[in-house]
């Protein structure tokens, strides 16, 4: 099949695929300046850690490119606005705030060139960004694939696959490898609400690698673990802090507790990236709470609660080091004690 | 407020309240034979293990009650036989079978009349299941609002309320009654996904009985727990064991294993209607698979799933005896070890 990739990049403008419309429409959208890239992540058009890292970082570049002044503090000033306007688009992912990051740095390093060398830069790092997380994608894959063996039935919840990277994924890329590697397994995907990723993006994305997908609902799975048909748990992460306690799509603390209860493996799936050297624990990871119309109106159609009901939507939930089984990274497994080997290959790199 | 009964009963018909538009539109659809109660059921216009019941005795009642002939080896086979059609349409909650058969029962028993005054017989017994309901609905309300405190927030799945029963609740009305009582406390509700009862009924019933409610998704109970949110899980059910294992809307397993995981504690609200003197274990409890549209399509309506994905859609879920605290039932609380207490309080009836 064709890989379908979340985004391609031009000179002057990035097109993404419009995820709330997948699977049944597959439409792309401009983004010519930060304010679209910023538009699009709010919206979740875009979405997924590492890709909305890779959306930042071009949506940086785009932020800078028609900066028409020749003054280069105000050039600098320019690409720390809006670099500080993106990261504000989404909280919780650390990855968008990594990636601008990065952009930045290299700007700011290359401070003694012309403007529009530094533009140049800026557009190179951005498709590097990308480029480098393909490279990852695929060294993740290739570890975690070596995790499933033939005959096992793995769970996973929300997209951490290529539509929430650059174009392979991370728990759903060691899906890939392992079919790739002849592997005979096949997945259950949580739907995911309220967004539906699950149900729209994950098992669309399993389905057109041919892997034998089967969809529930976020509550069946613990009867399906239960009943022993479920063998090994698989989630990506949207950040993870020293002690290796991690954020992830809501619902994902729900599967590490029966995981652990029923005593299977869990397994994140996470670029280096994705940890956050600034956190020590899941307390300090900032939670994102969304609109209160995403669970009272189904994927904003059709209402389904009582007008004025009062909700809490929160976007992520922070589950604790101790049920994780390891840490599938592109440097390897890192398996426990957290606290001494997070550290360990954080500072190694 | 009015109290709205899932039911009403006429000497030719029954009217119920179709669930499945509830809370936006309150239609009623009557039914006037045994084919109309069954597809009621069946398509969950009404639904909850003791309505069906309720429903299912008005059903054995319209489907004997135009018997033309003075035969009255036929009209006790007809009896049989719309008993054993009826009791098919839906096999998990226990409540129809026993419902039916107390109706049937009451038909043998009286054989010796004529069939005008067994048909009598049959209706009376219609009304007096749905009244005698309405009375345990009351004893289990209040022997549950003991274990309610101010300041208590509780968590529910599904629908386990008025319209679930006779028109009070089993899980719910131990909230009404803590109401009632003055106790100042909050209940969040899980959606229930596939066919979300929990957003479209639990929450509208409780906010019309003014009962401070936040409506969830199913997979943010967990989060909610471990932040200490939650203090206390109430559900109903569909089928209890002599061993206490038992049967319940699908994701109520899921919050026991979190109630013990959290060690927070879990009762179980059900009349003794719904203990099944002949089942040991959850092992032999039926579990219903319904239609994956109910999954693939939201709400029946909008696709969210690629054509073609491969689905499982128990409707019920088993959970074991040692995750439940208690068992609230119309002659008070059942406290381990079950397998001696369940027998105690059945033999004693």
């Amino acid at each position: 099949m064709k890989n379908i990739l979340p985004l391609a990049y031009f000179k002057d403008h990035i097109k993404i695929v419009d995820q709330t419309k997948l699977p049944l429409e597959l439409k792309y959208v401009s983004c010519r300046n930060e304010r679209d890239v910023s538009d699009a992540i709010k919206k979740m058009k875009i979405r997924g850690a590492p890709a909305i890292g890779i959306a930042g970082a071009f949506g940086l570049y785009l932020g800078i490119r028609n900066f028409k002044s020749t003054d280069k503090d105000r050039f600098i000033k320019r690409t720390v606005e809006v670099a500080e306007y993106l990261a504000e688009s989404r909280p919780t992912a650390v990855n968008l705030s990594w990636a601008l990051e990065e952009l930045k740095k290299k700007v700011l390093h290359n401070y003694r060139r012309s403007i529009g060398e530094l533009k140049d830069i800026a557009y190179k790092e951005a498709v590097h960004i990308m480029q480098d997380d393909q490279k990852r994608c695929r060294l993740m894959g290739a570890f975690g694939a070596k995790l499933i063996k033939n005959k096992d039935v793995c769970l996973t919840i929300c997209n951490a696959g290529g539509m929430a990277t650059s174009g392979y994924g991370t728990a759903l890329g060691v899906f890939f490898k392992a079919k790739e590697d002849g592997r005979k397994f096949e997945v259950f995907a949580c739907e995911t609400r309220p967004l539906l990723q699950g149900a729209r993006i994950t098992s669309w994305e399993l389905m057109q690698k041919k892997i034998k997908t089967t969809l529930i609902c976020d509550s069946m799975a613990a009867s399906l673990i239960k009943r022993g048909i479920i063998k090994k748990i698989f989630v990506g992460a949207d950040r993870i802090t020293l002690s290796g306690d991690f954020a992830n799509k809501i619902g994902t603390y729900n599967l590490a507790v029966l995981a652990k209860f029923h005593n299977i493996p869990f397994y994140v799936v996470a670029p280096l990236s994705t940890f956050d050297k600034n956190l020590k624990s899941g307390k300090d990871i900032p939670i994102e709470f969304r609109n209160k119309d995403e669970i009272t109106s189904l994927y904003f159609k059709k209402r389904i609660a009582p007008p004025g009901v009062r909700v809490v939507n929160p976007a992520f939930d922070v589950s604790d080091a101790k049920l994780v089984s390891a840490f599938v990274t592109e440097k390897g497994l890192i398996k426990p004690p957290y606290k001494i080997n997070i550290r360990k290959i954080i500072h190694a790199q």
